[in-house]
């Protein structure tokens, strides 16, 4: 299976194939389109005039000096060592994948004049499996010149790439692997550099991430109703086909799904549950809203151009900000704020179910109060987690300083952005986790008939997590749950026994 | 002119229309639907079964108390009395006339059940004017309940009203209107304060004045570039065609029409400008890709259900959530993220236009270096204008505690998302005006032919801030432009020129 | 009463004093120091050399430029005039006041170099009640020059004064009251606006106002306790003498005075109430030893010179950063922390008081919960104006651009960060307010004896604040419990009951 | 050399000497005093009466559940399993060394009344090396309860110890040792859980390591000045004298000491630099000031009993909260903010070395402007580092759910804020890296006569990182700098010169 790019725009869903092992073709028409644009640039770099921005000229404040043909291969040699600033961590090679991807997309779309030898390299790499070791830390998202020069670096033969999961020296591998490393000519540096690809990459792999834990928290929800004996009223489809939000829409869809058959829908207990039960199809719904904004601004972004300057087949050259990314960065910003949502919601529905008043059943979930805590000091490391997440959602993309003497005085923080997303993921996935295990000990304490996704669920836990009838160190159960959840097997369970596929519907 | 109301959608340009006087009329179809509701709600007061929450069971927490047949008119007036709540300041009477016609929006859609003199009574208040006074603060923004019930008050002939900008007692006003209050029956108290229609009233007002900053914003950059003597290369729509964000498109065209036949066209200085003034299109254009999924969210929540429980004219009864606002409240919060980018876009562009190693003018575009000082320390303000904008970008609309002994333990802190969102506007508006004198002082210094818009925008300024010869006091100078700004006449004046409307064109 | 400057450190008490009305007197050797620097630099003017910054060159990034003899009054002027960069609104004649004490008190320590006519002036304003217009908003706090400015120019005879509340032209004024306006000469500009007079001054004035809300804090706490039937064992010496905070012990020591005599003593009704109640003291005696911490570090500042360059009698002059403000303004920014905290533990005592499960009072306090709501809807406010103090404890300080060519590239934004104390007091005093309500309801319903302070307390909010029989708009009854706590009014009472004074003790 | 605890407070100079590998001894008095304390509660548990919180009841929510006299040893057992609730990372054994000697001297205080063979097991533990895997996230903070069960736990026999830095199970390792596990009685699981020892730990050890940065940033702003050729003056001890900073006054010596013998103080280049250059010693010192003040308020409360109940060897009991940490807790957040603009300040400092127009160095400190770009696109490197920073700042104390069924509704999140001062380390060391690097560069290019401390870290830092005389990778410089810098080495190098030793004063 390979994906063929150049034709026509990559989805999500291509790109984090390729990031798992998939290949790369490239579209002939396309490579041909690329090499036109560079035999034009190359016109101009003969000639030597006119000017053009990192062509033959130096880039950023030093735009006002003027680089003389015989210097070429060294200016630009040097341009790439001189932009590998970043810092660890590593992408690992998940990671490493899609920006090379991401990156090769970029540049089939024919508007940077690189050589072309770069691209053939950049797709046999793919393919080969070579993986530069790009640091995560260090770009300001205004494209993400610091950590894409890294991936420059490896192509000339020099730089690191990952192997077994270290750093090494580049040359050996590609030689290893047949390849012949390119040395860079006029506007090579500019072209290798100048591109959001690790942004972009990020962002993918992030939507993915995030839409696993939100059809995951429309699992663990399911769960929590039954043990809640909670009442569905607010997932009626009488409403909710009245509320504009197709995210919550799906997630109250789904909810039904997983409930079908319950013992929750023969007897409801209570007129009107805590918001936080109420309420959440409509947050995890937000959260899918989101997701699917992303996933649309992102891949128009990752399927045009990011160059400066943009180069055309006839030898145009236009000066342009086609990377700045703020038009889809804006919006993973905004989906850090809807994750705090649901990591509120999803901590609270677990406090609720830690409470007599609601559950009618013991205080703590406590199988035997006589000698048993249970689900009592657990609430701290819920809050701590949600505490977690609450600063994590502060804004950090316009925190940039004006650099190079005030000429690149804008920045997006892109990476620091997905960063942040990556660690709220992290502790969404624990707090799914603590929230489970209350579901789980709730329903074994309650004994009724559960749901068809929910009940494979619950089976799917015990397996990793039993059931607490007397206390126990609860860190290792929290640690099985969250592992489960993280791997997905948790959502396969139930979508196994719906006879439904785990993959996140949108990507 | 009367908007129409209970036929078809209403839009934010609708609700603005009638915030600023327009009258109202209710499609007679709609009033015929909300009766049959309210009849159906009346069988089950009378019969007293089922339990229907809010209608014959207290509210909250408290659900599990019963209200019986003598007690609900002092029940429903004791709950409107004991849910005002909310904190001034008062909404002014724009606001307030926007609230009440999304409020009466909302009931028209006939799900809830309330008595249907209370919907005629609204629509007279709009149409005579009398305006209650709504408090803007208190709302926990998971329906307004605190600060609606200041609107159902006033209609029971209670609470007060706005007169001459003052709060005074309702029940004189109405009756020398004309009009009689309403005694509240059976859910009328449920069904008056259940609404986000402070937020969403809020939300519509911001949308606007946020549109006109947009628009200034493009205004003001065109000025900039002028006095920078920049290059207009990133507007060229060679490349803009390829960017993948509307709003960034338009921005990119609204400045090349304003900027028809300046002098900036036939000779660009430079290369590459600082990246504050390249960008400045596409930061614009995310701000107002903001804006317009804003209006779409908020304009299909608008013209929804809001209720809780929805009721139906066959006299069905669905417990719901439908009043969760988090879909469209998080697109206001990542709103406010973007803003913060503008915000920043702006103080670099000036402080850009004071510094001579780019514009090729005196630093701080000083007419008179040997005895002035001029644009040095307003650069002070510039920085605390931002550092402000800076602050209010942080989210606060999770920041909700757990109410109602956890029954209510969810909210979105929505009026106060709107609020910092004009408290923003009302910084971008001092950072425009700041910038705005910045480059009329660099386009008088420059003496060139400038573009049809920004050339009219120019003369406008000059007839309230005169060319800094010699140092004078410039709060002044920011005050005025300020509300030059604010007032819309900056923007006028360029579009008069081009010949267009100066309304917001996604309203 | 007067104050006398210049011969020792003044305190903030005596600030608080003079910002109230009192007059001040200068000593005169105080004054002789003065006019000794005052001639030194007069000398080096008059020769031309040697070079002392904003003496005969330029400053910030114009400091390579030269001031001729003829132009000293001119640049002067024009330095004032241009530092007129402030924004409304203005300080109030106690700001106005406050920023004159302290910026007299700074000159009179003779580092400044400043024609002594400014200084007597100064004195005679502050004594005849000239009281100039100085915008609140526009500095970056490292001086505050850009507000400074306002004073001084108004010093000149030009500029605006407050009369009745309104900003006037000062000129007249000046001539009123008999005073002659100065024209500056060599470094008057920099003299005057080189300080930190206005963050200073702001600084003393929230010191007091928190001083009193901490206060108010332990009665509401008493009172609190005695509605909740809460345990007093937290506050008993055995154990707060062991832990080292001596405003937690203050506090605790406090409320055992003003619960002396109350039944609380006999009959603890439990062994351990929720961490709030338990906690309190500590939480208040937190923000009580930042209170003094503050004023510690404050007051040193206020008695130090804040000028650059620094002159002395005998004509050395260095060029300093002595204005750089961070040592005590970081503290300002901690106290934000610690009154985020007090918020919250107010906020959620409030809450525990509506909950029947702690109090065994009805649920809301609810005289008569079959056909009443009482305390329900009110816990949004409390939520609502704890999410805005959430929000203000962000910080903000360090948020300056680089400005000025990256001359002036630091500052503070101190005038920022007392606006946000200043936000953070008020909505203090609304939540204590709904706490009082909340208690003294709780004391009413439970009729126990209670102590001599919390019942002097109770019976003084009585007197503005009816027992809630029959639900009403709770609106009205916040706003005068809140009026009655920021006017001293119910700490008042209960220090009468006391026999003690009003006044906060550290100050 | 051991450090005996028991007769007097121990210093955080302790706390890091056990730490880092001393061994510790008991006073025999403590071990009395807690014995008695501990025979009297043991009378209380077999009369069963009175009621001793956590000893004869349940603790939190569960206070109203009763514990019998047979099910002590199960109760306290259960307690310590279930509170074990943290997780990972795990603490080194640094951090788990501090954790002990804490909870050991808190222990002897003897106010907790445990069973004295777990007192004289802890202090086995330290002195053998017996090393508990404590995980660090988990525990808000209102007594570290669930990290500290962690420790209990192993104490008992179960539970992991860290062995190789791996945990593995700690009874065989107890065994080993020649330890024997002790069996819980009353009140010993509320007594072992019952401390704020974790977060008391940890903000000694950051504490250490932040002293160090700021010992390290004075030398590497020495380099700085001499790189800049920056003008000494703001150091003249004419003027730090009179300014009330004992930190600051610290810092402008030790910078002042480093620089002795410089050219610096022969030639000064220009009046005033820039202010981040000017400011250095305030901003250091201000952080110097803040470290004084929480080594003041942590020792005092290591020093005090955190128990609850409190326990006298009278038998008396006293029901308290002692384990309330934010009396020094917000001095951690408030040190947080100062770090934040020391963070700024060695990022513009940086900023201002790459400018040619204050350096009259290349730009960018450029060997080779025709081939080279040197210190360009490092500077995102630093804008990176300084977004993060930026974002920790922001406090996160506060931000904790309403736990327990509310019985447990406050916390400080201690360990949280320790750890983003960690996060916060370890950025301004990679920021001083930087920082140091270009003010290498720069004296290199200058090729002045330099300091006796500056000079010698010249030296040293180049064995680590060469000259740039042509471009290359800069991540591994950074990197090797920054370790250079967090080992202490750069530090050393400079001591040495003087003849001064490393560690940090104040400590």
């Amino acid at each position: 299976m390979t994906v063929t790019l150049g034709d026509r725009p990559i989805s999500i869903h291509q790109v984090l194939s390729v990031a798992r092992g998939e290949g790369v073709e490239i579209h002939p028409e396309a490579l041909q389109r690329c090499t036109a644009t560079w035999e034009a640039l190359m016109d101009i770099a003969n000639r030597g005039h006119p000017k053009v921005y990192g062509l033959n000229t130096g880039v950023g404040i030093n735009k006002d000096q003027e680089v003389t043909k015989d210097s070429y291969c060294r200016y630009n040699m040097n341009m790439l060592q001189v932009h590998c600033v970043g810092l660890p961590p590593y992408g690992n090679l998940e990671e490493a994948r899609a920006v090379m991807v991401i990156k090769l997309n970029h540049l089939l779309m024919g508007y940077t004049g690189i050589t072309p030898r770069f691209i053939t390299l950049l797709k046999d790499m793919i393919n080969l499996g070579v993986h530069p070791a790009i640091p995560l830390r260090g770009s300001v998202g205004e494209a993400d010149i610091a950590c894409l020069s890294h991936l420059g670096l490896v192509m000339t033969g020099q730089g690191l790439v990952i192997q077994d999961g270290r750093p090494v020296p580049s040359g050996p591998e590609l030689e290893r692997m047949g390849l012949e490393a390119v040395q860079p000519g006029p506007k090579d540096g500019l072209g290798l550099v100048t591109s959001n690809a690790l942004g972009e990459a990020l962002g993918a792999l992030i939507l993915d991430r995030i839409g696993r834990i939100v059809d995951t928290a429309d699992l663990v929800y399911a769960m929590t109703l039954e043990a809640f004996h909670g009442n569905p009223s607010p997932l009626d489809p009488r409403a909710m086909d009245l509320y504009p939000s197709p995210g919550a829409q799906r997630s109250a869809q789904t909810v039904r799904s997983l409930l079908a058959g319950s013992y929750i829908w023969d007897d409801p207990k209570s007129l009107q549950d805590p918001l936080s039960l109420r309420c959440s199809a409509m947050v995890h719904g937000t959260v899918r809203d989101l997701i699917r904004r992303c996933i649309k601004v992102l891949t128009a972004h990752i399927n045009a151009p990011d160059d400066n300057p943009l180069a055309f087949p006839d030898g145009t050259v236009v000066p342009s900000a086609l990377f700045e990314p703020l038009p889809w960065v804006v919006h993973f910003e905004g989906l850090k704020v809807a994750l705090g949502h649901l990591a509120q919601t999803v901590a609270r529905r677990t406090l609720r179910l830690g409470s007599d008043r609601f559950t009618g059943l013991p205080r703590f979930l406590n199988n035997d109060p006589c000698n048993c805590h249970a689900f009592g000091v657990i609430q701290k490391t819920l809050s701590y987690l949600l505490a977690e997440v609450r600063h994590l959602c502060n804004p950090c993309s316009m925190d940039v300083e004006s650099l190079s003497e005030d000429q690149e005085d804008r920045g997006c923080n892109t990476p620091m952005v997905m960063d942040q997303l990556g660690q709220i993921a992290q502790r969404l996935e624990a707090l799914l986790a603590i929230e489970a295990i209350h579901a789980a000990q709730g329903m074994d304490l309650r004994g009724a008939r559960y749901g068809v996704g929910s009940s494979a669920a619950l089976e799917r836990l015990r397996r990793e997590v039993a059931f607490l009838d007397v206390d126990r160190d609860l860190s290792c159960d929290i640690l099985s749950a969250q592992a489960l959840i993280a791997g997905g097997g948790l959502l396969k369970a139930s979508r196994d026994a719906l006879g439904e596929v785990v993959a996140y519907r949108d990507l």
